[in-house]
């Protein structure tokens, strides 16, 4: 068992992940990398708004501070 | 008794509790880890808004900054 | 006279507060541990919103950022 | 004539001074302690909002980061 | 020329300032001190809401953070 | 692959980007630079709202705290 | 070609530009100072909402956390 929540994101590398804003945008794709400040880039994404998808964005890069949950998609 | 928060805190690793968002999103579920920003991961969680099920999660990263209160569900 | 506000609070340990949030909801309960963080736990819990009950919560968990005002209950 | 504001601020000490909030809460009491942070203790305290008594509530804590200004009653 | 907005700010010692906040009231007074952080102390201050005066509050602490702009009187 | 965020962001260097803001602004140009908390610089920039060209703006510089994501234009 | 936001800012100095603020205002003058936290200080300032003079305001200092984006006028 994972004693750190940094590990536990660690493995969801790979891994499709929905990450969610403050804003309330989502945003779905890989999860290739992120750091301690919960920066996270994703491959192959797409930006959801209350569910719908508004667009595909391939690569993007999500400032932590935005960020709300990660989970599996 | 415990003097410090996160020593409290980390009595309820493996149970299952609340944890309160700013968005007034409710994520419950197994506390699996957390560390000093208060970063919290949860198992088999699922997310509540005003009391109700929104949907199930399995495994769920939450932003210590976005966090208000944790406690036993 | 205590010089430092810790201080001031840690002679709160043990007896009954009342910590607000910037949300406006309240928790009423034993203040047993605090950090530099001032992040809370307090025992035998409940929450009010307006200052009517809302919930008993037991052990609860509030993190420091979301609170604004903490005196005696 | 002081030339850091903590400095000004300690010249309060003992004395009735007004906390406002970013929330627009002010609270009115005798200046106890404070620290860098600008976390705030005060005596023999009242809430006001809109300048009206909300109630009186002895000894509080304001935490720092919610606070606006701070001057003589 | 000064390269460091600290410096710039130094040159309004003394002298008559108009501090805004993000909650749009201002602060009109005679800047007696700051620090690194912006907290700021100003000396026969009267605050204004929306270019109209408020009340005359004598010497007032102006936290940083809650700071927007700071400009000759 | 990479394993860390800004190496990932790092690879657009010289490419088109947009950047949108917690304000819902867009701003689309050549990243030429950005450093840890993510302060970006563009080149031959325009600004967006909702997907409406608001002005041409040449080279711009992004406070890394307002930002919430930046993928290829 | 620059690396670092910085460094582009610093090519600034002593031209006019533009200076946004998260509260929609503008802040329009000579790049005289700014430091890492990018507070700035701007010479010949005056300020606008939403495109239109409000008023000409001398020497303003402008708080960092308070800036979305700078670009020349």
């Amino acid at each position: 068992m994972e004693s750190r929540p940094l590990d536990a994101l660690n493995k969801s590398r790979g891994k499709r992940v929905i990450v969610e804003l403050k804003n309330n945008k989502q945003y779905i794709g890989t999860l290739q990398a992120f750091d301690i400040h919960i920066n996270v880039v994703l491959d192959d994404a797409e930006e959801r708004a209350n569910g719908e998808l508004i667009r595909k964005i391939g690569t993007v890069f999500v400032r932590g501070d935005t960020i709300t949950v990660i989970f599996a998609a």
